[in-house]
C-alpha cells in the first residue's frame, strides 16, 4: 500500500517531467581537455562507459595536440529529456561522411543507417549489435562525438527529417517524379538514450585522425603491448594436456616457426561453460612446473575463460551474494560493478594463475547471444540494470586483469570478446566466431575508428590458398594468431604453402620494431596502429551512389547502396596493406595522393590512382609511402626480452626526405610510466655530395637502449 | 535552473523506485469476463493496444464459452517494476509449446526464442519485427497471455534461467559432457516492458483454440466482411486512368473471370508518398461517374493510400498542428491519438471518396522500415512517445475507416500494412512486399494465433507453375487477390495455366457460403477462419530436435533447430489445405486423427497419418473431415448482393453424422448488429431406411433468407 502511494506520487513527477526539456546551449559545453568538450544532460546514469572503463585522460598528450575551436554550431546541437528518454540531435552538412559507431563488419560509411548499439555476438548484419558497439562517430569534417552511456542507444545517422529542419529536402510526387527517393536527405544525427539523462562529449580535429587521437587519449591512450605480444601466438585444441602443449612448442621449434605465446582453451579448467577458474589436475597435474618448462622454451601462456562461475568452483559460495538473478549455462553471473565481486575473481586468478607465471587471458562470451546471456529482465545486486551490465561487461572484465598485471608491473596482451567506449587503454584484442575473411578486414578498418583492436584470426581453411591468404592478413594485424581450439591446425597444416606461410610468420617478427613503435604512438599519441584509408591524408576516393534495382516488383523503393572501400588498410604510418581473398588472383588498389612504392621491391607503384595488381599466391600486396622508413630486425623465433639487444635493418623507400621516430623501452614492464623509454629519430636524406644517407639518434642517458648494429637498406633505386 | 531542480527531486524519487517492486498475487487478478483475467502492474501507459483499438468486448459471446478456473499457478506469475521498466515472468512446464507473438513468417513454435516486438516491415528474420507483433501467446496447455502495451516489448519465450528457478537445469561441464547445451532448459516466459507499468490479461481454454476465441471475442470478435469482400479482387497498375480501370473490368468479363472489387494504387491521388487524399483529375476527371459505371458492372473500388500528408493537400494547413516533429517522405505525420487529427482525415476521405461510393481502402506504409518512418526521437503533440505511436498506428488507421463505414451502415473489407493486439474486429487483411510463397503460408498459420488476417497475395511470377501455385493458395485465404500495381499481371497472364487458374477463381466464388459462415463464426464466436494445424484437435505431431551441425569450427555451439509444420493449414471448420510450391510435384500431408477425405473426389485419404500426395499441377491438395458439410453456390462472376437469392449445393463427405451451421444476412450492412441474421442448421444422416439424407432448417421469421434451391451432393461413395 505504502509503496503503491509512492508510485503514484513519483508518477506524477514523471508526468510532469514529460513537459520538461532542455535545448543545449554553448554554455552547456565545458572544455574538459584541449579540444575535448563535455555536456551533461538531465540526470545521467551513475554507471556509464567512461566510469566502467575507469579512464584516466592523458591530459599532457592532449595538450600536445593543441587547442581548437568547438567544431560544430552549438545552437544546432539539441538535447531533450522527458518520457523517460533523452533525445539528442547533432547537425550534418550536405555530403558529410560519417564513420564509426563501433566494430561493424560490412560497412564503413554509416550515414543513412540506423543502429541499435547493443553488445552482442556479431550476427551477420551491421545493425548495431556487435562486440564493441562504441557510441562514437567521426565525420570527414574533422570532429568526433561520443555518447557516454551504458544503455542500448538507437542511432539515426542521418535518416530522420524534422518538419522544422533548415535543410528539409521537401517532398516529391512519387506518381510522376523519377527523382523521388525512399530516403530523403537528412541533416542530423539523432540519438535516443532510453533514460532521463546522459553525458555527451565532442572531440575536435582538425583532421578526422586528430579527433580519433583525442578520443583515444581522453580514454587514457591506446594500450602498449609487451614486445612478445607482437610475436606469433598459437591456440591449442581445447582438451590438450600440459605434455601436448610442451610438444606443440617443440614442433614449432623443429619447423622453424616463430612462437611467443600459446593459448590454452577451456580444457585447462576443471570445468568450463560455466567455469571454475581452477586448473584441471588430470590434464595439468603441475601447472607451476609446466609454466616453467614453457618459459625456458621462450613461450608464455595465455588462458581462455568465461566469466560465469560454476557451483564446483572454490569461489562459488563467496561470490554468490555478488551475482545476478539469472544464470548463464548454469553458472552465476558476477556483478562486476561491485568491488567485492572484482576482488574475489582477482584473488582467484592471481593465486591460481598469474602469481605462478601466466601471462594473459582470453576472455570469452562476455558479449552474447541474447539467448545465452542473462536476459534484460535480470537484476543485479548493485541495482544497475541488466542492460547496463551487458553494455559494460567487456570493459569491466578487461579492467580486472589489466589492473592485476599492472600492479605486478608486468605487461599483458590478450583477447576479449567484447569491449566498448573508453577501453582503448586495455591491452586486449577483440575476436569472434564469424570467420568471413572479407568482413574481418572491414572490422580491422572500423576498429581504427572505435578505439579498439581486432584480429582476423586464422582457424581452419578449406584450401591452402585460403589458409595462406588468411595468414598473410593476420600477420598485418594487432595479433598474429592461429586459433586451433577446434581445428587442431598449425602454420604448416597446408604443406603446399608452408614455405609462403613461414615467410610471413618471419616477416611479422622482422616488423616488430616498426609495429612496436606504432603501438607506442597509439599509447602516447592516440594514433590507431591499424586503420582505414579514410583516415589517410590524400585519400579522396568519392563514394558512388549505385541504384540496386529498378524493378519495382522486386525492390519497390529502388534504394541506393554506397560503394565503400573496405578491402585495404594502413598498418602504422607507412604501410598500405591490400589483401587478396580466396579465388582472387588480381585486385585493384587505391593509392592515395603522393608517390607510393612496392614494399618488397621498392619499385614505384603509383600516385593518387587506382592500380591493378597480380601479386601471385605467395604475396600480399603492401605499399609504402614516399620517404617511408621501416625499422626491421632479423627474423627471430621468439621476440627479444627485456635488455636483450637486437640489430636493426632500416629500410627506406622513395626519394623524399625520410623521418621516423623509433620507440624503445624494456618491452615488458610499466617502467615507461616512470619515463624509462626513449624515442630515437631516424633521418634519411642526401648528404652534401647528393649521396643518400641515414642517421639514427642515440637514446637519452639512463634510458633503455636495445639497439645493436644498424644496417641501412635503400629500397628504391633512383 | 528551476527545471533542473525538478529533475533532481524527481530523480531522487526514481532512484527510490528502483528498490520498489511488486510480486503478483492471485488477488491481483480480476476476472473481467468469463475466463478472462486482468492484472494491472505499476502505472500503465494511458495509450495501450486495447485503448488504441477501442475494443468492445463481446461479453455475451464470452459467457457462452463458459467459465473456467485461472489456468496458471498465480504464485508463479511475477511482476516487478523499477528502474523505469516492468519485468514480467510466467511459468512454463516441461515440453509446453508456445505459439503466437504475432505475424511470424518462418517459425510456428516460439519456445526458446527471443523477440523484440516492434511494428515494422518484415525483414526476413522472425525477431519480433513484423507487421503485427501482437504481444499475445498461447500454449498447448490451453491458455493465452496478452500484454496490453504500446511499447517495444522484449520477450524471452523460455530462454532465461533464474538462479532461484524451481526447475533450474543445473550445469554441465562442456569439457567432458556431450550433453552440454548452449541453451539450457528454461521454465519461464519473461517479458521486459520498457516503462513503469502495464496491464496483463490471461485467457482460459480449455483448448488452445478456446483461448484464441476468448482473446478475439474480448477484442470485440473477429470482423465480418461483406459478402463481396470474399469474392475476387484485382489491383491495377499504379498510374491507370479511370478509362483503363473500366477496360480492366471489361476484360475480366470477357475472359469469364470473377471480379468483385478493383484496387486503385497511388495514381488515383494527385500526389503520393506523401499523399493528398485527393483525386488526380488528369487520370480521374470524374470520379463520381467512374464509380457509378463500375458499380453498374458489379465492381466496387478500393483505394490505396498512406497516412503521410502532402503540403499540396487541401487538409495540410488544418492538420499541421496535429502532426509530429518529423516528416515521412516530406509529408507530415498525423498524431492519430488526437481526435482533431482523426476528424480532419475522416472528413476528407468521406467528402472526397466514401460519400461518392468508394467501398474500402488499402492502408500502406503504416509499419516501417525505421529508415522511412519517423524515428523514435520524434515527438507528437499528444505527448505519446514515437514508440507508442509506431506500435498503435496500424490500429488507429484501421479504426478511422472502420468507424466511418460503420456510421454509414455499410461494411467494408480492405488491406492494411500493420495491425496489433485488439484489432481482430477491424475488417482489414495484412499484406506485405516480402513475397516468399512458403513463408506466406507460415504467416497465414500464425495469423490465426494473433487475431489478425493475412493474404498471400499474388503479384507476378517467373513461371506459369509459380503463378498457378500462388493463385491456388490465395483462393484459400481471407482475400483472393492479384496485386498488379507494378507487374500489370492478370489472372490469365500465363495462358498455359489460364484454365486451371480460372477453375480456382470460380471455386473461390462457389465456396462463399462456406467462407462467409466461417467468418460469421470468427465474428460471433472468435474462431479464426484460417488457422494452423496446432489448433486442430487430434493433431499430435511431435516436434523433432535436429542438430544443425556438429562441426565445432563452423557451429561452435551445435544449436538445435526444431522441425515445424508450416506448410498446411485449416480453412474454416472442415477444410485442410496443403499447398505445393514451385518445383514440388509431391509432398507429405499430416492428417490429424479422425478419417479424412479428398475434397475433389470424396475418396478416403487417411486417418491420423502422414500421407504422400502427387496432385498434379492443376490441383492444390485439400482434405475434408469425416462428416463435413460444405455449403457451396454456383460459380458466379460477382458475389450476390443484398436480398439476391442464390442456390446452394451442399457437399457432404465421409459417413459420420454431419452438422453445419450456415450463416445468412444481407451481406452488406451492419443490420446484423440489430439481430437481422439467421443461423440455419444443416444435418446429414441416414434416414430410417438407412438412406443418407440431408436437411436444412428454415430461417427465422423476419430474418434475411437468401437461400434459393438446395441440391445435395454426397461426395463419398461407401
Amino acid at each position: 500500500m505504502m509503496t503503491r502511494k509512492i508510485t503514484v506520487i513519483a508518477s506524477v513527477f514523471i508526468i510532469f517531467l514529460l513537459t520538461f526539456s532542455v535545448s543545449a546551449q554553448t554554455s552547456s559545453w565545458s572544455e574538459v581537455a584541449p579540444g575535448v568538450w563535455k555536456m551533461s544532460v538531465g540526470t545521467p546514469d551513475k554507471l556509464d562507459l567512461f566510469r566502467a572503463a575507469d579512464i584516466k585522460p592523458a591530459l599532457n598528450a592532449l595538450s600536445k595536440l593543441g587547442t581548437a575551436a568547438f567544431p560544430l554550431p552549438p545552437e544546432r546541437i539539441t538535447a531533450q529529456t522527458g518520457n523517460g528518454t533523452t533525445r539528442l540531435s547533432f547537425p550534418l552538412e550536405k555530403e558529410e561522411k560519417i564513420f564509426g559507431f563501433g566494430l561493424n563488419f560490412k560497412t564503413v560509411y554509416q550515414r543513412g543507417r540506423i543502429l541499435q548499439l547493443h553488445v552482442d555476438h556479431y550476427g551477420g548484419t551491421d545493425n548495431g549489435r556487435t562486440h564493441a558497439p562504441v557510441p562514437f562517430y567521426i565525420t570527414d569534417r574533422g570532429y568526433g562525438v561520443f555518447i557516454n552511456s551504458s544503455r542500448y542507444l538507437t542511432v539515426y545517422a542521418g535518416t530522420g527529417v524534422r518538419k522544422d529542419s533548415p535543410d528539409a529536402p521537401g517532398e516529391r510526387d512519387r506518381n510522376t517524379d523519377d527523382n523521388w527517393t525512399a530516403q530523403p536527405y537528412s541533416d542530423a544525427v539523432e540519438i535516443l538514450v532510453p533514460t532521463s539523462g546522459v553525458e555527451v562529449y565532442v572531440f575536435a580535429g582538425p583532421s578526422m585522425l586528430d579527433a580519433v587521437r583525442r578520443f583515444n587519449l581522453y580514454s587514457g591512450g591506446g594500450c602498449l603491448p609487451p614486445r612478445w605480444g607482437l610475436g606469433f601466438t598459437q591456440r591449442v585444441p581445447r582438451l590438450y594436456t600440459s605434455a601436448q602443449v610442451v610438444n606443440e612448442a617443440k614442433l614449432f621449434e623443429e619447423h622453424g616457426f616463430p612462437l611467443d605465446f600459446i593459448g590454452l582453451e577451456p580444457g585447462w579448467q576443471s570445468r568450463s561453460y560455466p567455469c571454475t577458474l581452477e586448473w584441471d589436475t588430470s590434464r595439468f597435474p603441475d601447472p607451476l612446473a609446466f609454466i616453467r618448462i614453457m618459459k625456458e622454451m621462450g613461450i608464455r601462456l595465455n588462458l581462455w575463460t568465461n566469466p560465469y562461475i560454476s557451483s564446483k568452483s572454490s569461489i562459488y559460495e563467496k561470490i554468490l551474494p555478488f551475482t545476478g538473478s539469472h544464470t548463464v549455462w548454469g553458472g552465476v553471473v558476477p556483478d562486476l560493478t561491485l568491488p567485492g565481486a572484482v576482488e574475489i575473481i582477482t584473488d582467484q586468478i592471481d593465486k591460481s594463475q598469474v602469481s605462478i607465471g601466466i601471462s594473459g587471458y582470453k576472455i570469452d562470451e562476455s558479449d552474447g547471444y541474447d539467448r545465452w546471456l542473462w536476459p534484460d529482465v535480470a537484476q543485479f545486486p548493485s541495482g544497475n540494470s541488466a542492460e547496463q551490465i551487458r553494455q559494460t561487461y567487456g570493459l569491466l572484465l578487461q579492467k580486472i586483469t589489466t589492473d592485476l598485471f599492472h600492479r605486478k608491473n608486468q605487461r599483458t596482451f590478450g583477447l576479449t570478446r567484447s569491449s566498448n567506449g573508453g577501453g582503448s587503454s586495455f591491452p586486449y584484442v577483440i575476436y569472434n566466431d564469424y570467420y568471413s575473411h572479407e568482413d574481418f578486414i572491414t572490422a580491422l578498418i572500423n576498429s581504427g575508428f572505435a578505439g579498439v583492436l581486432w584480429t582476423p584470426e586464422v582457424r581452419s581453411s578449406k584450401t591452402g590458398e585460403e589458409w595462406l591468404r588468411r595468414f598473410q592478413t593476420v600477420c598485418f594485424s594487432p595479433m598474429a594468431m592461429i586459433n586451433a581450439w577446434s581445428s587442431g591446425t598449425r602454420p604448416w597444416s597446408f604443406p603446399e604453402v608452408e614455405k609462403e606461410v613461414k615467410e610471413y610468420a618471419l616477416l611479422r617478427m622482422q616488423l616488430i620494431p616498426y609495429l612496436y613503435s606504432e603501438f607506442a604512438k597509439y599509447h602516447f599519441e592516440g594514433t590507431p596502429p591499424f586503420r582505414g584509408m579514410n583516415l589517410e591524408p590524400g585519400f579522396n576516393f568519392r563514394s558512388k551512389q549505385v541504384i540496386k534495382n529498378s524493378d519495382l516488383g522486386e525492390d519497390p523503393y529502388g534504394e541506393a547502396i554506397v560503394k565503400e572501400i573496405r578491402d585495404q588498410y594502413m598498418t602504422g604510418e607507412y604501410l598500405l596493406v591490400a589483401p587478396l581473398f580466396t579465388g582472387q588472383t588480381t585486385r585493384e588498389v587505391i593509392l592515395p595522393e603522393g608517390r607510393w612504392f612496392d614494399f618488397y621491391t621498392g619499385n614505384y607503384a603509383g600516385d593518387g590512382e587506382i592500380i591493378k595488381v597480380t601479386p601471385g599466391l605467395g604475396k600480399i600486396p603492401v605499399f609504402v609511402k614516399d620517404g617511408a622508413i621501416i625499422p626491421m630486425m632479423k627474423p627471430v623465433l621468439h621476440s627479444t626480452s627485456a635488455g636483450q639487444k637486437f640489430d636493426l635493418e632500416i629500410r627506406y623507400y622513395g626519394s623524399a626526405p625520410g623521418f621516423y621516430r623509433l620507440y624503445d623501452d624494456d618491452g615488458e614492464t610499466f617502467d615507461y610510466e616512470q619515463g624509462l623509454y626513449s624515442w630515437r629519430d631516424i633521418h634519411v636524406m642526401p648528404d652534401k655530395k647528393g649521396k643518400i644517407k641515414g642517421t639514427i639518434s642515440k637514446s637519452e642517458k639512463g634510458k633503455p637502449d636495445n639497439i645493436g648494429e644498424v644496417a641501412w637498406r635503400f629500397m628504391t633505386v633512383n
